[in-house]
Parts: structure tokens; sequence; C-alpha cells
């Protein structure tokens, strides 16, 4: 089932609880031609003279509504003024100086900070007309997001990208603040100009002009440097880090993002997350409950999925007793599982059914049937022959699954999360937005491969539960790690860990469980053995927690210039061919630029030397 | 001259004046295992149970000294606990439980916060044993840079490292908060993979693997970006922005670095400078005196340098008076110029006076030569029978230039700055740190290469000056510009301008003036055709600033991971020769990487496929 995209005028929550004060500064006009921004012109004002400064937003004989990034002004002119904006097109940047008056009666407009006046102009300039624009910006929803980001700076005229914008920038200053001042944290800016990690095969190369063939990578995390900030004493750094990850075309991924990312020495799991949660409590502009710990067998048994979304009370149950013929024949780590979903009669349609199988079908397992109770009593159900009608409420849906335990959880969490946005979309007009965090806990620290080959199940810095050290040789698999990770209404935030300080663990981990060659992380290794202090810390993506905040459907609201869904910037064209020249110039000569083209032009063609 | 390298012991200055309690936060143990970080425990806290964490910095029986990020505490250890750190090497991490006492007389210490006291240990526990640093922290100076930068996490325990960074933090922090909460800026972050720009031969090219044979570009400032974010009506924006420049070995530059980037709507000149001038003295942490302004010809004349360091009164005069016998024959556009040394008598050797008129030589003039009027009268001087001797006072230096203008200035403006050099180490011991701002101001807008051909001063984005529009054809050379720099004890620290806001005054410029391809801009011309309103910007670099603060030598003090001279990570090795596996995936398959060699080894050796 894809994501439905919310339409986007409903789309702020806690965000629309916050007023035009949010924004505004003491000193926000000092130092410019304005004397106030175009939604801070009130009844406070009447008598007084203003200057302002934005957009032409409309204009009709007599009178003009003045836009700029905060708000709407509307400007009452005489004959001989309008004559100077007469020819101006919309979107010009205009200049009004004039005397704030009340509206005559009957013409306030109670929705805006601005409604009750009108600035009577005496002078009025234009700045720079506009000549042309691809779009209005109040029409944006009507564009495509490939004409959007084209002329992102159409777009970002529009009241909701200011307004993720800037509470985007607010947020972040209030995290640097708690972190700085109120914990005593450094924020320290890391490379991301570095090597390649082994099998780092997601880090964009880099060439330069002085080395000829080599090339740094950019870095997916500062977590090496953070490592080493703390063997350098820096015991509590953060940093709101620029990562880079070349994943292609992903739909909501960004190849370059942002992340805040966090280290302590001297902590446990638990002052992390008491740190994290107060932190979070601190910033957040609404008030959150405490956040839940759940285990990930936990979540994985009621939820099917280790980022549940907590704002349903949706459980999958155990259904061996819905299924008594079934059971009685249950292989060996086989289960059966129930998810009853209230008003799924009316919400659910067959292509969710069909969706939900097959989707279960990939996941290997073909026992998955709905149960429909209708109000007479009678059951519709491919499965009716096999249960016992008396255990299912009238009215009521339950889907239930069958086969291999980790299967049927998965196969039952995805009916839960697309339940969710079924129920979701249904109350859409009554929809409280919530914020429900949670923390998981006790991960695995490997998983393995279809080959059976561990891997590390979040990296190989994380370090195992003190008590399952012990079967690290004996029985990887069973090893409980010191992770954690933070999630929010069905998203994973962030993650955190205890790292592990002892450079034989780091080693043995690396070496004996992983089979990885340790070789291109002796700097790291050394540094362990310089007198490294324990320490442990957490990253979240800024990126994503504020796309939820302001409940924009996609990442790409919240950042100022993405790149499309396939990794391009679409405004000036990036990637782009170089030219012969320029490829010569950084060792590239080897690849020729394509001939007879312009260099400008995007393709993916393109010859190798040869 | 080589910039001589201030002894690095004695380079806090201003910050010399932050006692611990600059770096101190209510919180900074909450949520650790200490109670109490290593500078924290005072009189204050006799009687009391505290925990400390830190590195062995020392031990003797019955004492040991630990060292956090923050300072010293001493600890008092009885028999058995001594036992336990008594394998311990120095660097080793200790957790340290005790009560607080007074140290007994006669042994305290005024010169540390935690002089007066000791802890008296009654729980001692080894948290990870140091077993092997190249050099002990407080040895560093002992160590080339090589070395410390290779193990950058053993440098980084240095007190003044500690400090550096802190501060750091600290300011950056402060800066913010200033722009945010005071002036109502948003911060924004722009992307760094983006398009190359026209010339833009010093941008990293980054491939991908999603598009065969394309590059991103890192991005040199983000200018673009916060032009199209004024014209997006985020009016205010900033941003503490990672810029690339591929510049290879310049000894004090880096790959990346960072720059603190401003841009606003509806601005002069003088709101700018204003602007900047009331931030910096709000961030600064000592007083500051007004900031002059000073045009370009003016710091020309007077200091022959659009740079100079005003914390010397050393002005350069007119000379004509003293050579009158050049002076009667002196050709249309040369001059006479002298620049009197008080005290170089003492301070000027020879082979300053041979640097001196070699650097002239290659500024194309013949003409400079030293005055010295000893105690007795006599002149000692190669052009004695030239000069007039009762022009110069007893025990006195002067040295004299003439030639064209412009090179005899900027003759004697290295002459300047050598001697401000010279004098600055000479008192050293009461050298008193003092910060020198001044604006420079009315710049040309465009140079002339050697062939003639017009460039831009600064970008090709700067406003000329209202009043100089009209010589735009006629004699662009004329035209003076609306941009400043803002300098700072002899550094350019930044610089800004009012921007161009037409987009047929920037086509012109772009085109007719500059002989520019514009196709690779219509992107930006075409924004501001669609309502740009006027604006200009700033952008200083932080690392430079915080030098000069820190009274470090070298920007590599102020960053947590530098690279070294030539550009290279000399922790982890990078930049790296990739393997063919990872050359052919983001398909650079046509460089091959350097044959039978270790691909983690660094060569820039390499063959290009063909």
């Amino acid at each position: 089932m894809k994501q439905a995209r919310a339409p986007r005028c409903r789309y702020i929550s806690a965000a629309s609880k916050l007023t035009s004060d949010t924004f505004r500064s003491p000193n926000q006009n000092k130092f410019s031609e304005r004397t106030h921004a175009c939604d801070e012109v009130t009844v406070e004002h009447i008598g007084a003279r203003v200057t302002l400064c934005g957009w032409l937003l409309y204009k009709r004989m007599q009178f003009a509504l003045l836009r700029d990034g905060f708000g709407v002004t509307q400007v009452v002119l005489n004959e001989s003024l309008y004559r100077v904006i007469e020819n101006a097109p919309t979107e010009s940047i205009l200049r009004v100086e004039g005397i704030v008056v009340r509206r005559p009666d009957g013409q306030a407009r109670e929705d805006l900070p601005t409604g009750q006046v009108e600035v009577v102009a005496d002078e009025i300039t234009v700045l720079n007309l506009c000549k042309d624009v691809p779009f209005q910006p109040r029409e944006y929803q009507k564009k495509t997001e490939a004409v959007r980001l084209k002329y992102r700076y159409i777009d970002l005229r529009h009241e909701e990208m200011q307004r993720n914008l800037r509470l985007r920038s607010k947020m972040t200053n209030t995290f640097r603040r708690h972190l700085i001042e109120n914990y005593g944290f450094c924020e320290v800016e890391t490379p991301t100009l570095f090597r390649r990690t082994p099998g780092g095969a997601k880090e964009f190369p880099v060439a330069c002009h002085s080395h000829p063939h080599e090339f740094y990578s950019l870095t997916q995390s500062p977590q090496q440097f953070k490592q080493l900030l703390m063997i350098g004493s820096i015991d509590r750094y953060f940093q709101i880090a620029r990562c880079y990850r070349d994943e292609g075309a992903r739909p909501d991924r960004q190849p370059e993002f942002t992340q805040v990312d966090i280290e302590m020495s001297f902590v446990t799991m638990e002052n992390l997350m008491n740190l994290l949660e107060e932190l979070m409590r601190a910033v957040w502009p609404s008030s959150l409950q405490e956040f839940p710990r759940i285990s990930y067998h936990e979540s994985m048994e009621l939820y099917g999925t280790d980022k549940p979304d907590l704002r349903y009370d949706l459980f999958i149950e155990d259904a061996r007793n819905l299924l008594n013929a079934v059971a009685e024949n249950l292989p060996e780590g086989h289960c059966i599982k129930a998810l009853r979903l209230p008003g799924g009669v009316e919400l659910v349609k067959s292509r969710h059914l069909k969706d939900w199988r097959k989707a279960a079908k990939q996941l290997g397992i073909n026992g998955v049937s709905e149960v429909i109770k209708r109000g007479d009593g009678s059951v519709k159900s491919p499965i009716a022959s096999l249960i016992d009608n008396d255990q299912f409420l009238e009215n009521s849906m339950t889907i239930i699954a069958w086969g291999p335990q980790k299967a049927v959880l998965r196969a039952l969490g995805k009916v839960r999360s697309d339940f969710a946005q079924l129920l979701r979309l249904s109350i859409i007009s009554s929809f409280n937005p919530d914020f429900k965090f949670a923390w998981i806990t006790d991960f695995p620290l490997f998983s393995s491969d279809e080959n059976g080959k561990l891997e590390s199940e979040h990296h190989p810095f994380t370090a195992p539960h003190d008590d399952y050290v012990e079967f690290l040789d004996s029985d990887p698999l069973r090893v409980k790690s010191q992770h954690f990770d933070l999630i929010l209404n069905g998203w994973e935030i962030g993650g955190g860990s205890i790292r592990i300080h002892s450079s034989a663990l780091q080693r043995k981990i690396l070496a004996d469980v992983l089979g990885q060659d340790c070789s291109e992380l002796e700097h790291l290794l050394k540094a362990l053995d310089s007198g490294a202090p324990p320490h442990g810390g957490f990253a979240f993506g800024l990126d994503r927690l504020i796309a939820i905040l302001c409940e924009a459907p996609s990442i790409r609201d919240v950042i100022a210039f993405p790149k499309s869904h396939d990794g391009r910037d679409s405004m000036a064209n990036a990637p782009v061919a170089l030219t012969q020249e320029d490829l010569e110039y950084f060792h590239l000569g080897g690849l020729k630029s394509p001939e007879g083209r312009d260099p400008s032009g995007h393709s993916s063609s393109g010859n190798l030397a040869s």
C-alpha cells in the first residue's frame, strides 16, 4: 500500500499552535529599510508611520496586499500612488510608507493578525519588477513536485515552507542551547572529507587535484571522530552534522542529510536515554508523555515491527485458541497470531486484503486470512470452517496469520501499520495530532544473512550487554547489545549505544566474530589502547524529526533545497558531466566527457576511455 | 620573511581572561558516572563525597593526579587502593570515589582551582588501561605537527586544545543566539552537493553510483543559495556553513573550512556593517573599540595593503621632500614614499633589508633603500648622497621606495607588516593582546589581468556603487563596488556586499563586461526576474577568527581534526586509492587502481586507462 500524501494544508499540528510571535525577535527590523514585518502591524500601531517591504500579492484600484515571509498587510492607495504600481505584476517587490489606521466597519478580518488595520500609503516604490514567475506561490499545490523543486525560490515563498524552515531553525537552536548551556556539551565540527570505511560502498568518492587517483570519501556519519573525541577528553560532544549517503533513487532519502550527533564519556544506556528524553521534552513545542521502554522482542510480538506507531491501540494476539485445528499440528518455531481491526469492516477494502496476502507471501507465509463477523452473526472468511465463531465480536474484522514466527509477526506488523493509516485518513477532520515517543531496547548484537554469515545488527562498535559477553564465541546470535532506538509515531528517529572501549574486545568482534580485516581500522584500535574512556552516544535524523513535527508528507518539505527523487538538483541541474579540461585537472582524464555534447547537459551516457 | 610561530604557551589572550566557569554548565555532570569534573572540587566541597572520572596524570605512593578535559584533582590513596593502580600506566582511565578534604598546611597550590583540596579515596576503579601512547599530552610541544596530527586524540587532551575547542563551541553558540533570538535570522542548511560554477576549477568533484560520469561539485560557499533564499522570502538568513576548496598544498588553508554566512533583504551597506559590528561586540570576550572605516584607496596609501594591522601606528608617508633629486624627474604615475621604523636600528637586520629589496624587485621596482641615522648624526644609506640628513631623527631607520605607485605602496606594505611582527616578537613578554577591527570600503568592482581582461575584484554578483553605474561601459575600472571587507589585526576576516538584484544589470556585467557565458547561471538570472528583493550579505571565516581570538599560530589549532599541509588526513590516511571494484561501482572504472598494490596504501602513482 502506498503512503498516501496527506493534504498539505492541514499538516501543521504542533506547529499550528505556534503563533507568529514564535518567530519574532526584538530586533528583527533593525538594520533594514523596513520598520515592521507584514504580520506586525496591528491596532497597537494605529496612528504610527510604518515602512513595509514585501511582495505584491494582490492589487485593485485603491488597495493592495503586501506579503513577506511573516504575513500580509493591507495597503490603501490614492490614485496617483496606484499609478506607480499599476503595471507591476504580482510578486513584484514594493516598499510602502504610510500611516496605520483602523479598517472601516465590516472590513476587519479576524483570521489575520493584521486584520483590524490597514496602512494608508503616502509613498510607494517598486524596488524590483517581477517579470516572470512560473507559478504564484499560493498555487504550489497544483504544481508537480518537479516544477516546485525547479523553481524552489517561488515555492519557498508559501507560508508553509516559511513556517517549516523557521521552525526548523528555532528548534535546532533550542537543541543547541540545551546541550551547550545546560548540559555542558561542546559542539565540534568533524571532517566530512575522510577515507572510505570498510564496506563503505555508499560513500561518495571525492577526487582532488593534488593527489592523483586518490579519493576522499564523504562521511556517512561522524562515528569514528566522535569516538576519537571521547578518547581526546572532549567528554560531551555533539554536532548538528551533515552526512552523506549515496543511496541512489530512494523516495524519501536525500544524498546529504542532517544528523544530531551526540557522544558522552562515563555514561550508561540509562544515562543516555534519560538525557535524550529530558532534551526532547525541553525542545518539543507540545508536552509529551513519558517515553515507554519496550524490548525488541516485546515490540516484535505486540506490533510486528521494531518501530511501532503507538498512537494506535492495536496489538497482535496469540490466536491458537481461534484456530484449534491448525494449532494442534503447529511445527516447532511456528505460531498463529491475530490482529483485530476495530472499524475494519468499513475501512478495509478487498484491495487491502489482497495487498496483505501478497506481502505475507513475500515474507514466506501462505496462511493469512481475514475473518469478518457480520451484524447478524454470520461469518465471512476463507477459513470459516476452521474457526470458532463465538470468539469474534459482531461487526468486527480480524486478520489471522500462521506460519514461521518471524514472518507471521512481520506480516501482521504491515497489516497494523497500513490499518493505522486507514484510521488516520478516515478521521482526517477530527484527527488530533499526537506524538508518541518510545525506546526500543535489547536488540540482538548480530544477525545472520542468508548464508549464515554474521553481521552487526547496527554497527561493529556497539558494545554487547555485559551479561552476554560469554556467548560471543559459543552462541553469538544470542548476544544482546547495548543499543537502543528512539521511535516516534512509527518512525525510527534515531539510535544510540554504549560503544566498545576495549581494543581487545573490539578486535575480537571485528576479526573473530565478523571476520573483517582490521587493517583499515588500526588507527581506531590504537586509539582505544591509549586510555579510551567508557563512552556511548546517540544520533537522530533532524530532517525526519522536523518533518514529523510539521506533519509534512516528506522530508523534502523541511529542507530548503532538496534533491529530487533521483538525487538530482532540478534547479541548476546537478550532477553534471565535466568538461575534458576539468576531468584532466582532477586526474579523471581516463573518463571521456560525452563527445560532441554540451558539457552542461545531463545524460547518463558517456564513454569509458580504452 | 616567514611567519614566525609564536610560542604556543602564551597564545591565549582574550581566552586567558576566561575562567573555567566560562565552560561550566549547571548540568554538566548529570546523567553520568561522575559527580564533579576535575576542576570543580574546591573548598566548598570539603566533607562531601565525590565521584571523579579521568585520566591518570601522575602517581606516587599515597597520591595521584587525576585529569579530565576541565582540570586536575589531587587524590590521596591508602596502600591497598594504591595497589589497584600500581601497574596502571599514566593516561589510564580511573574512577575515584572519596571525600574532599583540605590539603595539609603548606601543600596548597594557588594556581589551580582545586589547589586547596584533595580527595581521600575510598574506592578506585581502573576503567581502561592505557597500553600505549605515542607521547604524553603535556609533551606535545616537543613533537612535530605530523606526529601530533597522526595521534590527534592525544593532542586533544592538552588543556590548550581543550580550551580552543570549547571556546569555539561557546562563541559559535553565542553568534547563533544573537542572530536568531535577537535579530530574527533563520538558519538554513543549504546543499554542499551542487553543480560546478563557471570557472570553478577549485571545486572538488564528487562521483556517484546512480549517474554515471556525472559529478556533483562541493560548494565553495552558499552564495547562490543564499541569494535564492532572499528571493524565496527568507529575509534574514544565516548558516555556519561547511565550505570546500581544492587548493592543494597551501600552508594555512584547509580543504574544508567553516564560514559564518549571512544574507539580508532590504538592507544597505551601512545596515550590514552596523549589524556585523554590533554582533562582533556582543560575542567578543573582551571589549572592542569602534571599527574605523577606511577606503581601499586610503588603506593602500597609508599601509600599502588592504588588510592593515592597525595595532601599529606605522604610516607610509609621501617622501618627495626626502629625495628631491629623484622627485624632480618623477614620471607620471610614479611616487616616492617612506616608512619610518621606530626601533628599527636595533630590530632590523641585514637579512630583512635584503628580503625587502628582493620582494620589491618582484613587484617591479628597484628603488628601495634604508636610511639609518646614527646617534652621532652620521647617515648610513645606499642613497646617502641623495638625501637631506636633517629630515631624519637620530637613532632612526627609514625605508624609502620609489617607482610606480602601486608597486611602491605594496613594497612598503610588506616592510610594514614584517616590521610589525619584529616589534611583536621583541616585546613578547609584555605584549598586550589587542584586537583592532576595521572596515575597508570603496573597492574597485573590477581589476584587469596582465592581458587587460577584466575580472571581478570579488565576485560577479557584487553590485556597483550607484554613482558609478554610468561608467560600466565607458570606464569599468573606475567603477567602485558596494563591497566591504572586515579586517582584524592584519587579517581579512570576511567580506560582504550589496548584490545585484536586477537581472538586466547582472546579465550586462556577466556577458558584456566580463565576457562570460551566462548559460550556467540562467537559473539565477531567471530567479532575479521573479521578484528578487534588494539584498546583501556577508561571510567570515570562523576558523581564522577563532584562531586570532586564541592567538593560535595556525587555524589547525582551532580545528579538531585538521588536514595536514598537503591536504591529507594523517590519522586514517586520506585521500586513498580505491579498489577496482569501488572504482567500477562509481563508474570511475576508466581509472585503474595502481596495480599490484594494497589499495589502502597511498601513492600518487596510478595509471590512466588506455
